[in-house]
């Protein structure tokens, strides 16, 4: 068994997705959105270290996947996106978490086979993927849980690669 | 008495800078800069936090006083100063300081009187200002102190603002 939380940053709403995978057969544990109280910046980083340390603590995840923040896309949020991301991988550091890190392309190829899917093509791969009754709600813990699940499918391949080699 | 931690955030070299001011006049108390070790942002991030968490216990600073990151500067480092910066702010958080940040044309404009001074001008004043026997090292530390400087001045003005009108 391996359980996975994924995470999207962000200062206003940040999303989680705790994805596990027992014997190829990946299952959603939970998923939703951390929101910080409006205020300033130190105060709404502190709720969100808090929040993603409770996630850990409770979920105890081998290993979290954070959404890469790339820094063209907007200067405006990139500022507060990048902090929350910092808050984010330290709290996994701190747990002892395995920590990766996936662009949104990476997640699209990994979830719908084609980096360049749109949103809503993605969210129906994630509902579907992981059996879920409906699409995951906010965007934000969907595009969690597609990080989670790329995570648990490099790990797959890399697993695939390793036997290959080793039966070759 | 006030005292101000200045911190320049960064992932492999932070500097800090502690000024305190005691009856109009400023002192430097410490200054230098935390360098966090080769391998994975997670783990510089929190050796980052350990050491500027164990700075406010030692000083013991009213506020904090972070460089406020422009993410035109350099998309390259933008994203990794932005995730150090944020580690810096939950720490003065939660240790309850007050937090600022201020952009280093601010800095300049506090120190020098010229908001694009350069950066041997900004350092010349410190080490006067401070009466430092000797320019701070690294570059990291001059700027960090400048931050300290920078928010001990914007509270010695919003006194005088304050006792102007008071006795209007």
């Amino acid at each position: 068994m391996m359980r996975v939380l994924g995470l999207d940053p962000g200062l206003t709403t940040a999303g989680y997705g705790v994805v596990e995978e027992v014997r190829g057969h990946a299952r959603a544990v939970d998923h939703g959105a951390i929101r910080t109280p409006l205020g300033p910046v130190p105060g709404r980083l502190a709720v969100l270290y808090t929040e993603v340390s409770a996630l850990i603590a409770r979920y105890e995840p081998e290993a979290v996947a954070v959404e890469r923040v790339l820094f063209n896309a907007n200067a405006r949020t990139a500022m507060s996106v990048g902090q929350a991301a910092g808050v984010a991988l330290l709290a996994a550091a701190q747990a002892g978490c395995d920590v990766a890190e996936y662009t949104p392309s990476e997640v699209k190829l990994a979830v719908t086979g084609y980096g360049a899917a749109d949103k809503r093509q993605v969210q129906a791969m994630i509902t579907r993927l992981l059996a879920l009754e409906r699409p995951p709600k906010p965007a934000d813990a969907a595009d969690a849980l597609g990080l989670a699940m790329t995570h648990l499918h490099g790990r797959r391949l890399r697993a695939l690669a390793k036997e290959a080699i080793s039966t070759a």
